[in-house]
Order: C-alpha cells, then structure tokens, then sequence
C-alpha cells in the first residue's frame, strides 16, 4: 500500500471546513477570553468549539555584534518553571506588528535595533486560540536601558546558537518560539533561508 | 558594552519565582477549563495569573518506509485554516504518553508502528496554559483502517522531508509542533541528534 499524496487530495478544503453558525463569550477575564461557538460541520452535523481570543504577539531574534543571540529568563507560571526565551510580547489593540516587536525589544531588553527583517509567522495553539506569533530578526543593535512593568522579573543575557540549539536538544529549552527561532538561525546562517527585508 | 552570559546570571530562580497564594477555578466549558490564581512576585507584591489547565498532548513523527512522513490536514476554527500537521491528540486522563501517541496515530491514520523512540517534550503556549506535547517518532509502520471519531473531519497524507520543510519556510505550515518536528527530523537525517529508544 502507498500512502497518498497531497495532490491526491481533495482540492480546496469544503470537505473539512467548519462554518459557525453562532457565538458567544462566554468568559472575560482579566487577561484571557473565551468563546463558545456553534459551528457546522462538513456533513451537516452540529458541533461546539470553545477557544480563546487573543491579540496576537510578536518575538525577536536579537543579534549581538559579536553574533550571540539575546535571550531572557523568565518564571512562567502555567508551568512552573524559570524558561529561557527570546524576547516577546503581546500586541497592544490596533497596534502595528513591528513597532510592537521595537517596543517589546526595548522595554524587555533595552536594546534597539538599527536593522529588522521579518523571519515568519507561527500559530503556537492552533486548537484552542486565535493566538499568532510573528517572528522578526533585529540587527545592528544599541545598547540601552530596559523599562520593565512593575510586575516584570527577567534575566536578560546571551548565548552563543549552539549553546541554544545544545539547550533545545538537551530539553532544557522547550517554548515553541524559541526552538523554532533557533533552528531557523542554523538554517539562516547555513545560507538556506532568508528573512524578509523590512528596512 | 558586553552583554551578561548565562553563567553571569544569579543562580536559581528565587529572583524571578512565582509562588501561588491561592486559586479558583474560574471557568469549567466543556473543553477549556481556567484558573485564576493569586500568586506572590519575587518582590513581595501580589499579582493574579490566569492559565488554562490542560491535559497534555502528544504528536507522532510516522515515517513511511519510503521516507515519507505521515500527515494530516484537518481545519482548525480558532484560525480558520485547514492546517498540515503531524498526527496528534489529547492524553486521557491518567494515560500513559506512549500509549496515547499509538492510540492516536492509530485512531487518525490506521497505521500501527512497530519501532518507537522519544524526541522530545514542547510548551506550546508558555504564558497561559498547562499544556506539553511529547513528541514521538515512529517507524515501521504497518498500515491498517483509521477509526476517526464522529466529529472528527481529516485528509490523511504522505510527504517526503524536504517538501514538509518548504511549506514551513515558505509560510503553509504554521502549527508550532510541526514546524519543530521537521527541523528536528532534518537534523536526525543529519547525523545531528537521535531520539531516545523506547522499545
């Protein structure tokens, strides 16, 4: 037996599409929300899917001169453990998806970057929230002050990318944006892959 | 200026430690279920995290015995996309995380693997949920009927590494466990890494 492959499919995606028929929110926290929507599904069938709404986010691939990679520690909470990151943070209403990434980069890190570039859009939950992170490289950076929230703790330092593909590897790493981010840096300066340039 | 490396850093994480004070459940759908818990900032304040509990998931790297790798594409409402993903799915409570990876691969393709190894745990969605995915590469695969639930709508399908990897880079894949998945299988075809032996 062989398996299929893509072509062999089904064109376009009506035999798997889920419309909604109706919603509502059923949960506003204070940071999160919920939805609860009626939906239907390919065959005709009735379903419900609960998911979260949420802004959206942006992470940073921060390029020291000297070719380290920035980096923070910082305590997440849902899985209680002190995780090492890349800068990012949550988009703000409306707001533009690279001048939140300028704003995340200096608040969290105090550096600026004279160089962005766009790496790629990830969907980190693609079960249950609308959440979508892009991902920007910055070079050229400039030392500055950080201004961290009155409730921000975090370590900002820096490794080297096989130091953070070691860490990957070894299971010390596990946030999604951050593996990613580091394999794409290998593929990067492998020479098999490109940002976008932005300016 | 040099910035600090990870050795400059304080040892431990008391610094940047969040210690929980108390909780409630806040919300119970049918799915999603969220906390809310007041909790204690390394400086003395208060603060309150919002998370949603999640059972965990695993995700399965099935390859074929012509290379290929084993693929499904299933549409996911919170982004309103008919996504390509590697075969995954939600542990029952109290299941063990090998037996959920065969019962899942299983249930969504038909097929049965005769080698398993471990590749690696993932946190999806660090800020606000519970949620791991462990991922498993399976191999020798003996191909069977899949056992889809009622609700449950999905092309299944084969493609060889490199095309996997074109969709990620060029922008068609954005789920985070795939994406991770394919860089991962890269490397081990490269000599770069192994996964764990399990049986």
């Amino acid at each position: 037996m062989t398996e299929k492959s893509f072509k062999d499919l089904p064109t376009g995606d009506q035999h798997l599409r889920e419309d909604r028929i109706s919603g509502e929110d059923i949960y506003g926290g204070i940071f999160l929300h919920m939805k609860r929507d009626k939906i239907l599904l390919p065959d005709g069938q009735e379903a419900v899917r609960e998911y979260l709404t949420h802004p959206g986010a942006v992470a940073i691939v921060a390029i020291l001169d000297d070719g380290r990679v920035l980096l923070e520690r910082q305590y997440r909470y849902p899985i209680s453990k002190a995780c090492i990151e890349i800068p990012a943070g949550k988009l703000e209403i409306g707001e533009d998806h690279l001048l939140c990434a300028k704003r995340e980069l200096e608040e969290e890190t105090g550096y600026t970057a004279k160089k962005w570039s766009y790496i790629r859009r990830i969907h980190p939950v693609i079960s249950y929230s609308t959440e979508l992170i892009d991902i920007y490289l910055a070079e050229d950076l400039v030392p500055g002050k950080s201004k961290l929230d009155d409730e921000e703790f975090l370590d900002v330092f820096a490794a080297p990318l096989e130091q953070l593909i070691t860490w990957v590897e070894e299971g010390e790493i596990t946030d999604v944006k951050t593996t990613i981010s580091a394999y794409w840096l290998d593929r990067y300066r492998r020479g098999l892959v490109k940002p976008q340039t932005i300016e």
